[in-house]
């Protein structure tokens, strides 16, 4: 945890009283004393500091800290990612992870090669997925919470919402092993965001490659190495980003 | 498992006979019948097709193949890591994850903010990281199994190992956040083989960064965001390969 992170509602008169595993890791982990200043960010708004007010440096924990917001965080690189639903385990890593990258909004989206059982996991409700996502902006000194959007069905997504979402892109690129494209081919013009996908275990089958296509995206390819979703999520977003510059 | 792989004494006549968990995904998973072929390989050796001459579909799982090998794999990026010593559960995640995308050797190496109880772990045993290993590697359709180098003690390491190991690089690179310098700064000349370092959790101290300056690495860092080492590893490697192009 590189940044206490807080709900706009907890700061009160600018003061916050924390007393669950925030409070635990300022008291147990940073080994704070009255006076010392934490590195804070409210979720969604400014970065800064708190003072310790007041400590409670065991069980049950409490913090007290005075809060001087000042700087908004670093933008990330514009981009953002339409995932193939995975296994909900591996969702949660990537949520973190692709976070701590930096993400603007991230589509979960259907595919044939997709577990039907996936879409009844519990990661898919807000109060499940979002720890994983302030865990990644904790880790990474963010406050800015990337947004989740679920298609169930694939056909309304990449039919009726991609056609028009790709317009807001200058690239929109879909990783697929059989491509000759590189990766460097399809970001030729990189003035605007970003949005690429990533397919689940097995690949996308041809029907939604050329569904994808269709819609505007560009295929490209990493290289004959097939890599796990996890995998092919965070390498892909560092490789943009080092195109991005 | 995207290619069945085995270990060159198992191979009699031209013939392997497999029991283990190899049996059950040709019966299970790829759901194989005599006369069918399946893609397997010798490892650190060649790439062919396995010929079902027969099989048990239900346990105990027998299959027996007919080998017939022809190519090498494509040469992977010429990509080599060290890595201070992770959690051992993050280490074994890294493991398969950078074999998966193509690694020479790992370099595993003491630093202040290691904490000692990870030297005790078992995954530092051949015998229980080589699964790993080949994990990646059936992920990824290889047979070349990645060195691993372990070095328990820091200076030893950076001070009389490191000097002449680098000389075999085109590019010796550290990752630190505070570096001035980008990523593609360092790979200006990309002729040969990129060692690359990533820290532990908190990031090198000082003393190290100075002592891997004096044995010839540069330092670069890919911007303010704070990444936990597997990201780090695994993005930096995606970074690298995309310069390499």
């Amino acid at each position: 945890m590189n940044i206490i992170l807080f709900e706009k509602d907890e700061l009160k008169s600018e003061c916050i009283v924390l007393t669950d595993h925030r409070a635990k890791h300022i008291a147990k982990v940073l080994h704070s004393e009255p006076g010392d200043c934490v590195r804070i960010g409210e979720i969604d708004g400014k970065i800064g500091t708190g003072k310790v007010v007041s400590i409670q440096n065991r069980y049950p924990f409490l913090v007290e800290l005075s809060v001087s917001l000042s700087a908004r965080p670093a933008p990330p690189p514009s981009i953002d990612l339409i995932l193939a639903m995975p296994r909900p385990i591996m969702l949660k890593r990537i949520l973190s992870q692709v976070t701590a990258l930096g993400i603007g909004t991230m589509y979960l989206v259907n595919a044939n090669r997709v577990e039907k059982s996936f879409w009844d996991a519990g990661i898919l409700n807000e109060d499940e997925y979002r720890p994983h996502l302030l865990h990644g902006l904790e880790q990474a000194v963010d406050t800015r919470l990337p947004e989740i959007k679920i298609f169930r069905y694939f056909l309304p997504f990449v039919e009726e919402y991609l056609p028009d979402l790709g317009t807001q892109y200058s690239s929109c690129i879909i990783a697929h092993p059989d491509s000759p494209n590189s990766l460097s081919d399809c970001l030729k013009n990189q003035d605007g965001g970003i949005l690429y996908a990533v397919g689940p275990e097995g690949g996308w089958v041809d029907f939604e490659i050329e569904k994808f296509l269709a819609a505007g995206m560009k295929d490209f390819s990493i290289g004959s190495r097939i890599l796990k979703v996890d995998t092919a999520a965070v390498s892909i977003h560092g490789r943009i980003s080092q195109l991005l510059g």
